[in-house]
């Protein structure tokens, strides 16, 4: 047979979970997005169709919400945890489980109200609006001995209307553009982050905790590093995380350099100080990279779009 | 000539202007999103593509971005009415201006930060991160004599986890939906209000507040609300704001039931006691209606949606 | 009571139902979208929880599937009449039907194949590829009388790459546009067309064929116009329709101009003679306009984007 | 510095050219969107903004549209080896360039109708109307001295309405799946294949051809194969590509099952005799696989997607 199968996985993607704790009147919510997918002894299936090894991706499904009710949702980490385990050590055929999982942040709705002549308004406990802005994500991946687990986020928009400029640099005859001493810098972060906890026997992180500092960490680096390139204001982000979170070890960032050109109103005899601009979608600037403890593998794949 | 030309309009669409403003270090943003559509004596375009009559959709963009800087943004409504007004009364052939206006919010990056290694954290104005949730939006129509504002939001995703209740419906041949007492309600607002101001001589309303106080009423009377029904949900949410907000006339709802299935968990040997939630995408209930002052008419277009 | 009822309708929407049929081996598809609102007697409902006369979401999203087993589907039109006509006829609180549908066209797979070393390849009649391009729509209302089908098309894309002028229109403070004497003309059709046929005792259209022959002489008056505005390329589209299909009397459009801009490659040493563009994202041009049967009404919305 | 820098890439994303080529009055269309990466020796704009290495995302983007006049685009493959080699072998600190495209297909627009009456129409060649289905792409990656070539597709959408089972699975505690002998099996095919092609002393292949082939063939085997699983239809379209066109040697593919559920139509009395399906959006089985050449190495990352 001159074809072969290589690298091959599966399972069921985005299933939508919903879990309501009840404490009491008052209510919480885990709202997540969770892709199951497992490989293992798997040949079979791909050459002659004999699905004995495979477990249906319908149970799979089945899985991820049975396990909300077994083991409830501490965290997104804490659950992909245990379906992870759960696939590798109860089904013999499969040696891997990758789990990924979105988490939707909700906060309450307020409802107490001085001024309100509603009754019973601040005995609102069960009453949400989802918080939008980032979407938390995190990926599990066991292999029956070791852990990784890579946390993050997608889709948090940040903007600094100053202290960024950009000049000094290479050019060549396709060069036009003009240096810039005060402009806006904008993206969307998107970040994901390696723990260094890998085995059963380590202490386990904080995942709500780490989470929450890791985001903060990052906010902050990128709202006091005064910016000469967007490179720049990356590592800052990153090496920020590295050095304050001793149980992170390696991130990945992919920032787009989202563009807001200065608007020319001169034509109209007006001056633009640096007021009114025009924000671009595309082309954009795509700036990746990875930020690691000095010693630690770099072991999150550099591509996290798909463009 | 058997065919004839009928309602009319052109201009420029989602012009993306986002407007700096300096107080010191103290930086403001107003990020929007304008389109502009004229109407007026254009029947020689359509027929014989002369275009004497026709201002450049490239001149209403510029036009956006210019008064940007002459007029500053104070809010999407205030400078809806500047380019409305500008249009009708500059171009003899337009008759009618309407401005659409979509608005991203953002909040201020905290970095003022006790436990922070990092000097002058405090003292950063001018950072920011996009605050998700709703789109504020608005239309301004003006024919030269009277002015119509209709604003309101959109993508606002809320969720009762509790006191939302269905049964006693209407059952035919085709009904085998079960009656519940205690379900999820959940939801993505999207509501426009017309205001009641039509008349320069008038005064204005705030527009910042109004939207901040419908917006909250709107959340409140949805969380408030013990619900047999998402129509009696909505009405409770639109009467509310009638009530409490003189400047507002009527009021469209546009209210997707976002289904949360309470899963099975039977047949693995597991109690579901309102636990554990399928969050479903398609399809979905969709609930529309307009609320109204007594004695209002009624303006606002019905459909909200394009499906 | 201060507050009132205005219009109000609810229903299941975006019910994906695909049907197939089996002509021995040689199967066809219909993939539809279809979406269900139902007005009528529904005050108590939004006043007091009531559901007395509400016919369940659910119940209508089971009706879809039922309706496509019992009555097959033949056009998305005839689907959405023996829907509408269902609701209003069978339940009593029930004045008004709406369905919208989008249709979703396939093609085979082509696998006879001269060359082909496998055995019985065109032998297969049950493999399809979706066909992409433009997504069909219609919408059924019924009142117990008079029937209003409204047809379409929405996201058919098209370019004229000469042929295309912008010339001679009006200038104010704010023009800074340079005239063009040839450009590219591309935009994203979406149009819809109201159909004469309003009553039961008049003979239907042939809805298949009548769509077909729509599209064609839209896409061949797109391609045949030489173009002094975009305005001028819509009545055409929209004239040619009237013109040559009696069943057809009124039809509206909404056209972004998707523009392309010539790329300036003089800082480059390059001469741009028409042959590099850059395709823009936002803002648009975007022209709408109804084209009308003399004498005909306008019925049709002017409103087919949400912007 | 405890902290320290890994992988890093930056460029000028989704840069859409679209190049018109005259041959008389017969037009053709390129209509590309290019995203460039390049990475080198760019420490020092990550650790103190020195921008002396970087060539900036502006120029990256002049360069495409420059180069679309200087060597036109004879094939998405072509044009992304001109930009890959200029990049590592004019700017001496850029080591790697990658280049990926998408491309999007056009197709004339018939005008030649016997039966118009409108005069010229069969003399048309300058008028396209996007093909819509798939997006062709390909990926191209230069270090100086090997090539790779990834070329692909994405968002082909295919269904067989029979011809596919599922059944004699593993089964657990959470398996509820009943076993199918005759379902629909329909995917959206994402797929990426690798020439062995890596060097300019090699005769480079026919990008145009291959793609049309690598195609052709994919779709046959999907039609063409009686499926006891998805992952069986995978490797048959692998095999097929790696069997039929000796310059690939290695091929990845994505599949979403989307899922198609025979409706219960049971309650109403009515039989459902594979007529009737419900098309689910979420969740859905994935079916992820690399196919290789026998002794090939396996190089294309195994995500394609970024759940």
């Amino acid at each position: 047979m001159p074809t072969i199968l290589g690298q091959n996985q599966y399972g069921k993607a985005e299933n939508r979970v919903v879990r309501i704790t009840r404490d009491g009147d008052t209510h919480h919510i885990k709202d997540l997005n969770v892709s199951v997918a497992l490989s293992g002894d798997m040949d079979e299936v791909h050459y002659s169709g004999s699905n004995a090894n495979v477990l249906p991706t319908d149970t799979t499904k089945n899985t991820v919400f049975a396990f909300a009710k077994e083991h409830g949702i501490e965290s997104a980490e804490q659950f992909g945890i245990h379906l992870a385990r759960h696939f590798v050590t109860s089904q013999e055929p499969i040696g891997t489980a990758r789990i990924r999982i979105e988490e939707y942040a909700w906060e309450r709705i307020a409802t107490s109200d001085a001024n309100s002549r509603f009754i019973g308004a601040d005995d609102v406990k069960h009453s949400f609006v989802r918080k939008g802005q980032e979407t938390r994500t995190t990926q599990i991946t066991y292999d029956g001995q070791k852990w990784e687990v890579v946390s993050g986020l997608k889709d948090l928009t940040v903007m600094n209307s100053t202290n960024s400029e950009f000049w000094g640099y290479a050019k060549d005859r396709y060069t036009t553009l003009k240096e810039a001493y005060d402009r806006i810098l904008a993206t969307d972060v998107s970040a994901r982050w390696r723990y260094n906890w890998t085995d059963d026997e380590e202490r386990m992180p904080n995942w709500e905790k780490s989470y929450e500092q890791a985001r903060k960490h990052m906010l902050q680096a990128f709202a006091e590093t005064y910016s000469l390139s967007l490179q720049q204001t990356l590592y800052q982000m990153g090496s920020r995380i590295i050095e304050s979170r001793s149980e992170i070890d390696e991130i990945r960032f992919s920032l787009p350099n989202n563009h807001h050109f200065l608007v020319d109103l001169e034509p109209f005899g007006l001056e633009n100080d640096n007021e009114v601009y025009f924000a671009a979608d595309r082309p954009y600037g795509l700036i990746e990279a990875t930020v690691l403890r000095d010693g630690a593998e770099q072991r999150i794949p550099v591509d996290m779009t798909n463009l």
